[in-house]
């Protein structure tokens, strides 16, 4: 019944972890999807659901709404009951008090996974406590899988599995890309995902569970962990599901042994928490004890929205370093500056060059070019410098990860620079390279090149520290 | 001889400070200027410097060049001496050597202003550094105010001077605007330039002065200080000059009092000082002493470069807040969690509205929308329960300011959004409102909107809090 998953799937061997198939397959990867609620009315929720399926997922689509019979060129049905075939899953978007009756439907058809879109649950007081212990329970019974209620649920860019209920216009889906999103807030996933597709951020797959009445982070995390289309984990959480502590930092300890894993936690603060407990429910737990458990999983922290994709986008690309020497290569002396201070912040190391390699570069250039670390080209350097600079340092291997500053705004350097600085750290792909340049036209015009080229570029010198720490600190990581 | 400034020059009164004008007028107001390098070959420096001044500088040009006598429509000179009167401003972009000389000869003329762009001085060794005690002599011997060596020198957006010698595809010129730059860096002075342009950023002003031998941070808070086209100063150093310190407190002090300025450090740590040490020549200065002297003159510090910007496009366009009560309200949970977590990082209040102000908004809105702070209107909210929403706050008078976030990713909004915001914050113009909306076109359509009625918009809630932090600080500012 399973379809095969779309591409390469490697299970990892040697120390017998991650090799069960998790039972989430059926949501991102299923041969046939009933919409229970769907609807040919422009504008609506259920056409949106609709819409956004036709228009990529290649597997059976079942609407079911007994108001229509034959809407859209599709057949449509009126209960799960009346189906051809136990759908794989089914998503559910209609009035919460209806939610109970078509899980049992779904249930005594055989169907094993339901994504809950309706809110009107847990979130919304009393009724809606008990009418989400009714599913539950229903659920339990029947022993499907179910990701919410209230939620936007499932995306993967892989199969065309795509539960968000946004158009295309609202919502731009970003390219196909080696990233995983795990997301508490529903609304929060779909705008960073549109924000990721402006920016060219590759996403595999995405998820927003709501009130994680039963699938939670704990079982994304193991999910996406064992799915070797993804090569690292973004995650927003406000709060564990009680009791779900020790399994999280045992799962994520696995999981940070394959890939890396990048955290943001939101209701830090008592007051942050209390807003968290108000909008899903939740119980934003001890931020303290979760910091105890980040570290013990070996999980990265991100400290804002946009440290989760600085940091994301350098390990979806880079091989990890050997050590913590960052080697700076610049062409302005007050952004080498800046970004030494923000490395020692993260504590790496900024060592000065041994002095054998200064006296080497020093042969090489002119007197106003400071040889230390960093390695300050100034203003007048030209596409050649940086190559007999950055040659020179790899070469000496006193460099574990090298940091390029390129300000691209004096004329003496060109475009190409992208392409010779891809090439050296190609040929020396053991040590990771990440690049800052910064400004309009002409930067975009060097980020386009080298990121072409999958070596990350940030647009001010912090941003790059920050993949600069990731880097470093999952070089230890599996 | 001095001509006018060109816009409207309110001279500060009351307290008495600031009502002297002071001598760098000419740098950025000059009636002629020289420029000694001044070449008509393609591509070089002398050439670009040219370009920028004949394309919006509307005073009188003297291209000086031994080697030319007609050019580009010109008429070249040989020397300063030969020029019909004395340049109000000499720009000089000769090698080091010949600077003496010519400096010598334009204060025979009775010029008193120089930028000498040129570097070879303190900053390149010992001959260096004798050349450029010799120019400094003759500068005090004819005072010659001197902006340099070893610098891009000035840019004013209102009379066209910009001796910036990076042609205009390489960096862009921002559109102008109440923004002053004061960087220690000119690479990283340009290449955030072009930034501002590519965002659309109001500079009006912007200074990098180099080596500092004469002009220094200090004089030129003071100027911008003085300068009623300015409304918000940016500085990036890396250190002062020995001795300055007290000036500095003292200026900066008197300058807060009249408009804010925000400061990023480079060389916080010791490893970053040092790097600074090497590439301007200067100490950088101890950190703590530092951040001590920031707090006494009540300058706002940046911790990173965007910073810098976030805060001042804030404080460009908002007037300043009567406490520290924030009152939230958006349609997604996430990012108000976030939105909470990080007023509380820097110190603002998030309170609970008062259980009148909760019931009032609570009859206005089905179940589901939280209203303690935030107000959370779920993803279903449309224009008009933001309408009611912020109008009811607005009124109830329990927040001094409002931040919106709006993520317009589910359909229910339209950009209409942004007029309605924009007229209830005109409307109470005494509360300061900010807006958060991420993601693509649909959120960019947003920003133009707010941001053309003069209300900043940010797409990350961190940099929105940044933003907050500001103006809260401020309100406390004159």
């Amino acid at each position: 019944m399973y379809k095969k998953p779309y591409i390469n799937q490697l299970i990892h061997c040697g120390c017998g972890i991650m090799n069960q198939r998790p039972d989430l397959e059926p949501f991102f990867n299923p041969s046939s999807i009933a919409i229970v609620g769907a609807s040919p009315k422009e504008g609506s929720l259920g056409r949106a659901i609709l819409d956004n399926l036709l228009l990529r997922y290649k597997g059976i689509i079942y609407p079911i709404n007994p108001k229509y019979k034959n809407e859209l060129g599709l057949t449509w049905y009126s209960s799960i009951s009346e189906l051809p075939e136990s759908p794989e899953l089914v998503i559910i978007a209609v009035r919460a008090d209806f939610v109970p009756r078509i899980l049992e439907e779904a249930g005594e058809t055989g169907c094993k996974a339901a994504i809950i879109i309706s809110g009107g649950f847990a979130e919304s007081g009393e009724r809606g406590q008990q009418l989400q212990e009714e599913a539950y329970r229903i659920a339990q019974k029947y022993g499907i899988r179910v990701v919410g209620p209230n939620c936007i649920g499932v995306y993967n860019a892989l199969t065309g599995v795509d539960t968000f209920f946004l158009p295309q216009e609202r919502m731009r889906r970003p390219p196909r890309g080696p990233i995983a999103i795990i997301s508490q807030s529903g609304a929060f996933l779909a705008s960073i995902m549109d924000w990721a597709a402006l920016e060219g951020i590759g996403i595999a797959k995405a998820v927003n569970f709501g009130n994680k009445m039963d699938v939670d982070e704990v079982d994304m995390l193991e999910y996406f962990g064992w799915d070797d289309d993804i090569r690292v984990i973004l995650m927003y959480i406000e709060g564990l599901k009680p009791g779900r502590g020790r399994d999280f930092i045992e799962i994520a300890k696995r999981v940070t042994a394959r890939k890396p894993v990048i955290l943001l936690k939101g209701g830090k603060t008592s007051r942050g928490a209390s807003a968290a407990a108000s909008h899903t429910a939740a119980l934003a737990g001890d931020y303290n004890v979760l910091k105890g458990a980040l570290k013990q999983a070996r999980i990265l922290e991100a400290d804002e929205v946009l440290d989760l994709f600085d940091m994301g986008k350098a390990l979806a690309n880079l091989r990890y370093s050997r050590g913590r020497r960052v080697a700076i290569v610049t062409n302005a002396g007050g952004p080498g500056v800046i970004m030494v201070d923000n490395l020692i912040k993260y504590k790496l190391e900024v060592p000065e060059l041994s002095k054998e390699l200064q006296e080497r570069l020093k042969s090489m250039f002119p007197p106003r070019v400071a040889v230390r670390n960093p390695v300050d080209l100034t203003g007048d350097a030209n596409n050649e410098a940086y190559e007999k600079a950055l040659t020179t340092i790899v070469e000496s291997g006193e460099a574990d990860i090298i940091v390029v500053i390129a300000l691209m705004q004096p004329p003496v350097l060109t475009v190409e620079l992208g392409d010779l600085i891809a090439d050296i750290a190609w040929k020396h792909h053991g040590i990771p390279f990440i690049v800052v340049t910064m400004g309009s036209e002409i930067a975009k015009k060097l980020e386009e090149r080298v990121e072409g080229r999958g070596i990350p570029v940030y647009n001010f010198p912090e941003r790059a520290a920050r993949a600069v720490y990731a880097v470093a600190h999952c070089s230890k990581c599996g």
